[in-house]
């Protein structure tokens, strides 16, 4: 199975590439599942429900968000209906959505498709260790589910790889988001689980992060409210990464993809 | 002229990596001035003053730190007589040795290695961006200096990214180090300077950011203390970027380079 | 029932202030259940068990940790067997020792102790609020204990009184400790719940929160690693709170105790 | 000369009670001189013209801010032309206002008054430990100065206190705020300054630092964005401290104030 999964969509110019992209990176790369991480769809913060009908009308096959998931409100009556919008697992119980959904492929494969999120330098969550190991009790790689896909969505690269490291084989990916940077540290771990400590955002790389520049230099050399954040609106870069697992759901293969705007091209093979 | 600089040294793998690939890496891809980040090169935590020999002694011309830059307490009268061991220019006045030296290569040309911390996430340092204004002040790109290199060590791409584009222009290269994760975002940005988010570590990447997995997975899971952590020590990745730049003194390309061990290679153009 | 609770024992001369003055605070403050917070007895971090049986020798019915819990490894297969000595309740499942420990007095009556840590701006623990309610959905405050206590063990204010207005009415006190400063915000809630931000600790109050001044200002002035930390050995201060609670098992009543050594004096009335 | 110091002002309730109490105890206290921190004075964040020139008008001779000191935008004109209105000393260079004033007193004496933040737990701002130590270099206790009074801004009780024992004797007083809870450990040091990790806010304590209970209660429980915080409005407690200086500019006494509300009333001797 090849799965495609593409980093925080970050304002008007991600989501429109994306949405453009999409079908057609579906079609050249033979993609059978796509997941796409749009927390920052709307100008930077959250995602408004006609943006996530865009981006799955494009053909995602779900939508995962992270810190930024209830940045736009009206998400939440959306995502109790739309089971296919993924948050982060380790919120609290009573927390709307769900955080591990399992999606049902046109050939009758199914795939699990998990976001949790990471706790160093970052909200202190429930523990996505934890939570995850909850849910893989009742998920057995290759047997109850053809893929496994995990969206850690951190800040620190030392949860990240702890964190891949841990599930090790139980999972067909572990795929960080939030950094908003593409890593080039993509390998399958030795167990069989495809890693990339971040795939990188959907968004201009001319940029702080997605960001327009001069307010988000202030944000470090002046201590003042300043001007507000807005997404930068130059050419986006699509990243992402491309799995390929086999029969017993492991991974055989990981490969980034990047394309469109400032950022070294890479299509991954087909 | 050709710069090449290499992430953070870990433990013996990485050393061994470094100091048996430099001489090579000099010739073949026609280095001019070589830096090395050496922080984590004793068993992870800090440089010992033997280290550095064998840094300098493979062909580095400067070798940089870090946080960990006085783990191992020999050094501080190191880095009293080697002026080309460089700290972190954004720690309290008083502190040992330098974080911003000049270099004169053999055909007489200047170079200025700078290195600054971020504050994001880590320790209350001076402010990074007035340390670097206050060294630029008596430092002209193309003018003064052939280039001007920053070593900008940190954990938030935020941070980063916006000191990068605050020196924009007036740097040859903005080139990240600590979070010991590649990054894939290698750009000249608009006004000529090559920026990279990390260059990546030179280690073993079946690892928790080079360390032995399970004490490191240990520290998410349990909170306890618990195995002291020690480097893994399989086949290093030898991790950098290579800079040309050109008579202005400006980036005119910045390739990663991956060689070794797990990660995809990479190998810059000659 | 008159609780008497001591904040952070530190060092040497916390130890021997505590083990000194107990009997007699028992005694003359008529005291039916005394605990401590012993979590910096061993030189400022962590407990070892002989100090520990000498703080129960000299009267505590139980006695508290927090995140210098495990700093001396001896106190876990000492915590196994010693009931009474308790850790904070939102460690990970697995941890030795327990959160929450039923004391029963000669009387008969049977009292809850509790400690939890705070998360903000300490390690990301499980959530202390629902780890509290998991304890209390099997203790009824009046019905199945005479009175329940617990220890909150944090830095920022605004998580303690959040917690002790959670639980107003359903624990007979919430008490601070870690912060190592006595607070003067000692009340009776709403509901009937004694609180008190910070009990303070038990040391010499010519210092840095206990250790000596020197080293502990050099940690905020210098970014190096310097002389190591030491209690300082002047004379104690020994503070904490007594809580007089009625027979539903609610505070009727709180009193700041402070004794000896620099700080204004202050003994409850008996 | 006797000093009054009010801590954090919170809200309308804080508002009222200051103004209304301070004509008469700076009577009934015989007070030479009364600074106020008023940071959240405007519905718990920032503080609008208005209400300075109130709080001033009631007899305060100096108003010092915080971290919140810009979220009233109108603040920023009015720092430009009230110079009795302070703000933290380490904000980086061309931050409006000014974080050290000297006061004239109607006897022709001159008080120097400072505000620096703290950086443990907060923004990383400039140095408080080196801004203060700049200022001092032309201000000596007892020779140019009467008194030299710091308010102290800050989370950790381990950087209030290092800091107020690093200028032990070369200042008056050194008086933290930010907490909003009152502490019970002042002391005059050693060397003569006096000392006070919190003076408390001037608010409502039937609250979670001075904000309503519910939604504050909700930041700790849930991770979604709530109900807006809304300053608690139950009658507040003045909190502060009075500090007694004799004529080398030393501490002779500090005491606590405390009257209004829920807290237990103190009223330092006059
Ligand atoms: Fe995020
Ligand atoms: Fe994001
Ligand atoms: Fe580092
Ligand atoms: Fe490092
Ligand atoms: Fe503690
Ligand atoms: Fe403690
Ligand atoms: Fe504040
Ligand atoms: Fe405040």
């Amino acid at each position: 199975m090849r799965i495609l999964f593409l980093g925080d969509v970050m304002g008007r110019t991600g989501r429109d590439a994306v949405v453009a992209a999409l079908p057609g990176l579906r079609r050249d790369l033979k993609i059978d599942v796509a997941i796409v991480n749009a927390e920052n769809a709307s100008h930077g913060f959250g995602l408004a429900p006609d943006m996530a009908d865009a981006i799955f009308a494009a053909g995602a096959d779900a939508i995962t968000l992270g810190n930024h998931s209830w940045d736009r409100k009206e998400i939440i009556p959306y995502i109790a209906r739309q089971k296919r919008l993924i948050r982060p697992l380790n919120y609290p119980p009573g927390t709307p959505g769900e955080g591990a959904v399992d999606i049902t492929l046109a050939n009758g494969r199914r795939i699990l498709i998990v976001q949790v999120m990471g706790r160093l330098f970052m909200d202190p969550m429930d523990c996505p260790f934890r939570a995850t190991e909850t849910i893989l009790a009742r998920a057995r790689l290759g047997v109850t589910h053809a893929a496994i896909l995990v969206d850690f969505h951190g800040e620190a690269t030392s949860e990240k790889m702890a964190f891949a490291h841990a599930f090790d084989g139980a999972v067909s990916a572990v795929l960080g988001t939030h950094t908003h940077c593409p890593t080039a540290d993509h390998q399958v771990l030795p167990g069989g689980t495809a890693y990339m400590s971040d795939v990188g955002m959907c968004g201009d790389y001319d940029s702080v992060i997605g960001m327009g520049k001069a307010p988000a230099i202030a944000r470090f050399t002046r201590k003042m409210p300043g001007e507000r954040l807005h997404p930068a609106d130059g050419d986006a870069t699509i990243c992402g990464a491309v799995i390929e697992t086999g029969p017993d759901g492991r991974a055989q293969r990981i490969e980034p993809l990047r394309t469109g705007g400032r950022l070294s091209q890479q299509i991954p093979s087909a």
